[in-house]
């Protein structure tokens, strides 16, 4: 239990119809009895039942700072686990910041990012996964990324990680139960069997180490890249795509040369869409700086969008797919553009020579008439879906990935050994290692420096 | 009572913590319900008491959207006087949003701005000042316009409306009293103290309305122009007084072209300080129009900051205060700058010749080494003192101003009326007027072209 009292507005900054100011520690009782006075009969804000809204008058020295409503809760029944009381008042800056002065005043100092949610923590109400998932949720634009929050948050990761750390434990244990009787050379358990079962953990944390990648797209944005040649039409399909006139539009190859990028919300999914600059060898210097910043985003995207000119010859295309260098996990939608500009039966002949080159879905479209667009957006939303359908867990911290990483390591030093028959104790000793990494995640074992780090994060008054 | 069921974010907008949705009318329960369930128990939310705070999930069809809690409130025992529930959530603007598409899915629309408050008057919560009040105390960003505000919103200002109105009703039922006995010729009131009353009463009335300037200074900050000759430190003393680099500073005379405009905030005061283009005969055609818009700032002004320069001859300064065409109700500080550069004989020698000239308070100071500001601050704050103390009711809100006036001219209708022994009637009449214009201030009477010009002002949620 922390021995000081915070506060801290709850509700979003600024200006609006109502805020929040949330106290928690031992004192926030006596504090805040000396600032809100109950406006109906003469009873003090201690006879009023924990989670009673009550209507107060707030109180700025001797005049009257709002009318506003008070709530209480009784440790251990509230969000941080310690006494708390939430006030509610008129949302002007002005009577935020004088009531947290008036708090300050009687003894209560401002929280730090994320307090309340790390002495919920602390106080044993969540664990340290399900305390990222706060932010997380908080933080979340779309659905998916609000998904895998909700997730985590209610505890699915972290029973997922005690799940491991289960079997790792029974491992264990049938390893230090040789140990104590190893002077008689009792196998207890069989060398086989070990194995396999350490395939199968280092394979499971594995799946949930690699889904980092599709976690981290899904919860800051899915990055796509519009990538072609000059003059194709990729910035009138970023503009059309986000129903704006975001990049410069011209007949001009060339225009563009800063990639250019925004956000795009399909059905509940996040897309980075991101504009670049056509792929030629150019001899226009910015031009040829922004070339290389294509190839920059290139890599880095998840999806990848080539524009293809339909009114020009196609035969170079199987050259550009290859020249675009793709890795596994990339996913590529051939756009053919500027499909009003040709005759029916001559789009149906291209979009089948497309499809032959078998380098991703082809959606011919017109990005100037906006005809096809939706087909294109559930392209999108498909590749989106099984982006995030790939696993049941779906890692989207760093923390995680890499506490993840350190336990799979471990686990294939342990593999490693009992392969080469080292000594019991020293593979046990990697498997409780393995086993510490993974409680570092729900937070079993944890230091000041890791809790630190974990709640600069947040945001006030959380 | 309003047939169909609102529903809006009451906290601010944006990402915070925690976020508010607001749901008000006789669908209420029933909507809510349908999205929000209880964690314990397998209660209802129609079973929990009103005013108790319960945890609940709330559902997004199969899924759970967030953890949050409920609170309701039954008519007429609400902010609306309706049925009410406030849903707290966490406040990602996700989650904002899809509550809300869910509240509409569930037969609940979005509410209009200060539809909230709107109903609140509608259902006798409040009159109609104090509805406008809530407004102005959101919108109140400093001690003086926020002690307005709550004064306002807390009766103040009504009760005075009220007294006033009672007055009147008194003195026309005595008039209307007459003109039942009218054949008999009778005269219940008397003549001299009728007159006698209706003076005091335009007086007060009269007294009221003037406070609308001071009121509107209050409530928008108060206008302080610096002024003075070119180069005389103008600039630099804004940029010492909003202690940041607002306005380019040189040694050329004629520097500062437009007028620049920032909020500064002293001791609950809120002052908008406005520097200008020095004043002087300028073939500079921008430093003349910028001279011109001095000219025009000048006017709006409540307080003038007249910049002199210490250590050029201070001769024509009298001549320069003429100039100026200074307004009864504004008030100067004369601001002897570059203190620093000057003997302090010679200073005490100008401050006393500064001082006889009885045009304001001399302060010396030094912009540039920031000598004496406080001072300066201290005047400032006692200015806005004395225009906030002027009396004890201020006006700030325009359709009071308005209707006060009108009020005021009636009573002097009446007035002469009485004079000049126009018929009784006649003069009964006019009070009546008068008493519909003050009852129009706090609501009594209203029509829906007033309301809705009040709350379309309003944030949406209050």
């Amino acid at each position: 239990m922390q021995e000081d009292t915070i506060c801290a507005i709850g509700s979003p900054p600024g200006q609006g119809a109502i805020a929040i100011v949330r106290v928690s520690g031992p004192k926030t009782l006596n504090a805040v009895s000396q600032i809100c006075f109950l406006q109906k009969s003469g009873k003090q804000l201690a006879d009023i039942a924990p989670g009673r809204m009550i209507r107060v008058w707030i109180k700025d020295k001797e005049s009257i700072l709002d009318d506003g409503m008070v709530c209480r809760y009784v440790a251990p029944h509230s969000y941080t686990g310690e006494d708390m009381v939430e006030i509610f008042c008129h949302g002007s800056v002005y009577i935020q910041q004088r009531l947290l002065q008036l708090l300050i005043a009687s003894g209560v100092r401002l929280a730090r990012p994320g307090e309340f949610t790390q002495r919920a923590f602390l106080n044993g109400k969540m664990d340290l996964s399900q305390a990222e998932a706060v932010a997380d949720l908080i933080a979340s634009s779309s659905g998916a990324s609000h998904r895998l929050a909700m997730y985590q948050m209610r505890g699915g990761f972290s029973s997922e990680i005690a799940a491991l750390r289960q079997e790792m434990l029974h491992f264990v244990s049938l390893l230090e139960l040789e140990l104590d009787f190893s002077e008689e050379d009792v196998e207890f358990a069989d060398r086989s069997q070990l194995t396999e079962l350490l395939e199968r953990l280092t394979k499971k944390i594995d799946t949930m180490a690699r889904s980092f990648a599709s976690g981290q797209a899904i919860k800051n944005g899915i990055p796509v890249v519009i990538a072609g040649l000059p003059n194709v039409g990729k910035s009138t399909l970023l503009n059309t795509l986000l129903n704006e006139d975001r990049a410069i539009v011209s007949e001009i190859p060339g225009t563009t040369r800063d990639t250019i990028e925004d956000t795009l919300h399909i059905e509940g999914y996040l897309f980075r869409i991101i504009d670049t600059a056509g792929l030629r060898h150019s001899k226009d210097e910015i031009e040829a700086i922004g070339i290389r910043k294509t190839r920059e985003k290139l890599r880095t995207a998840r999806i990848i969008l080539l524009v293809i000119d339909l009114t020009e010859a196609t035969s170079e295309i199987p050259q550009e797919i290859k020249a675009l260098h793709l890795e596994k996990e990339q996913q590529m939608i051939l756009v053919a553009n500027k499909a009003d500009k040709v005759q029916e039966e001559y789009l149906q002949q291209k979009v089948a020579e497309l499809e032959q080159l078998k380098a991703g879905t082809v959606i011919p479209i017109s990005a100037k008439k906006q005809n096809n667009l939706d087909l294109l957006r559930k392209e999108l939303v498909s590749k989106a879906q099984s982006l995030a359908g790939e696993q049941d867990v779906m890692v989207t911290n760093l923390r995680h990935f890499e506490a993840l990483d350190k336990a799979r390591q471990a686990l294939e030093r342990a593999k490693t050994g009992l392969k080469e028959d080292i000594p019991t104790d020293l593979v046990a000793q990697d498997i409780r290692e393995a086993m510490h990494y993974l409680a570092e995640i729900t937070g079993e074992i944890t230091t000041d420096e890791i809790l630190g780090n974990i709640f600069k994060n947040f945001c006030i008054g959380k």
